[in-house]
């Protein structure tokens, strides 16, 4: 399952409740499209913000509707404890993988967060993909301590933030990285508006915000990349260029919960807050861009 | 009760539990040093670590054996939902004042974190520190925001992180603020390496990790300051400078939780995990210091 396109669906809700309807919907988008896994309660699907209970239906219910599309759930908490209560919870309710990033408060040393995965890999009967993600945790993975941690058990792939834009700068940081990482496991690039340089660059998979919502064209994205295509895949995320700018000047969040409601496949708010919906005049740009990428989706 | 010595208290826990015996016992050390208040389950009090019913029961404890003394407890929590909640816990737990940081998953902006405040101080009855700690929240205030803030209802205090080690520095940085905030809104002064300079430059008070364990100490630094006796201060601060690398190098609360440990005030460990006690070498260096502060503490 860690290959081609890893699509992160968002949990819609309110200050009331997860939508359950919009949410089995988004999943079954995602499977009709056939992406390679869907990876629910990632960021993007607000698990920071949800109980272990809520976690815990939400899994289930996306295990039901992905029906034979593996489903990766985040068990990332501040405490070990809770990390392992949910990757209890992920087991249980029959989740293909699981994804831990080392969220952080107080600030972690690389023995602490070395000591987390393999306290979580102990207990774990099913793949484990490493999230690394500076900007939500705090904590600067080195490339060797990637290297030890990728050679515990269960580890499968891990999840890295962006790449350099120059495709060669990105190469020389894929290398050196896979140099480290033993061959089972794979390299998956995140922060979409690198991902058609990292799939170049040697990432086996894309772990998609905007896959969650246009899967059909990330797929194209992934797929074109993956078989040596790498202009059509530039192509494609250059003509995606209005999304990424977006998604760097307000957070991929806040635009793909406003994509979705203003597509009518979830309902207005859908952010827990203390976020906000993306302002108005932003909501504008995305507007104007929607037909487009729509119409590139469904080409 | 926003002047003087705040005094932050570990809560001592394993992954089992709180140990409240040793938990009560370090409150009363708190009571007897005669601090003006109380800070439980701050950053040092393991808050983050806590779930909603532990962080009550900490609190009705701390209420309890602090008799006269003012409780001021945290209720940050990542969705505004729950620092709702957690206010309500406090309120009803007879809590003096309430403590609140803009802790983040998403980068927040501004207005979101404005609107967090307005929200919360609605539901207030009782005064309320802002927390400004960037290294924990990954959120910067500005100081106009700051002011914002500080006006509106409830707001009584800025727990606001170090300041310029620098003097004048320390003296302009202040004053910044100081323009911008109502005069009811006192500023305290945390990390406490930069105590001394901070009370100097004209902060009303300490918001302290080390005054939860050495009270008396911290205490006669926090007062020559607020009496104009700069010198006397800086002097204080400088006989603990083994302990302010020490903090620097491995984070306060690994330190401070050594300490106590070594003191035997807590049992071992006293950390959730992911994090683990401060390294042995550190603890060498420690220890030889502690009875050297232990007879200041005295003195």
């Amino acid at each position: 399952m860690f290959h081609g396109l890893s699509a992160f669906p968002l949990t819609p809700m309110n200050e009331q409740h997860v939508n359950d309807r919009e949410f089995v919907n988004l999943i079954q988008r995602l499977v009709s499209a056939r992406v390679d896994s869907i990876g629910v309660l990632g960021s993007t699907g607000n698990y920071a913000y949800l109980s272990r209970m809520e976690r815990l239906r939400v899994l289930q219910l996306a295990v039901s509707a992905a029906e034979n599309t593996p489903v990766m759930t985040s068990i990332s908490a501040l405490r070990t404890l809770d990390v392992l209560h949910l990757a209890e919870d992920a087991q249980k309710a029959g989740a293909s993988a699981v994804l831990l990033a080392p969220v952080s408060y107080q600030t972690l040393t690389d023995e602490e967060v070395y000591l987390l995965y393999e306290q979580c890999t102990k207990s774990l009967s099913i793949p484990l993909c490493v999230y690394d993600n500076p900007g939500t945790t705090k904590f600067h993975f080195t490339d060797e301590l990637h290297g030890r941690i990728a050679s515990l058990p269960h580890v499968r792939s891990i999840k890295i933030p962006g790449v350099p834009s120059n495709l060669e700068a990105a190469n020389v940081r894929i290398n050196n990285l896979r140099e480290l990482v033993p061959s089972h496991v794979t390299i998956g690039v995140s922060g979409d508006p690198f991902a058609a340089t990292g799939l170049n660059a040697g990432c086996e998979l894309w772990y998609s915000v905007l896959g969650g919502l246009f899967p059909k064209l990330c797929l194209r994205m992934t797929q074109v990349s993956l078989k040596g295509y790498s202009a059509e895949a530039d192509q494609i995320s250059t003509q995606i260029e209005p999304i990424w700018l977006l998604f760097r000047q307000y957070g991929s969040l806040r635009v793909i919960s406003a994509a979705a409601e203003i597509m009518g496949l979830i309902s207005s708010p859908s952010l827990p807050l203390p976020l906000q919906p993306l302002n108005s005049s932003a909501r504008d740009l995305l507007n104007s861009f929607l037909i487009e990428i729509s119409s590139m989706e469904e080409s």
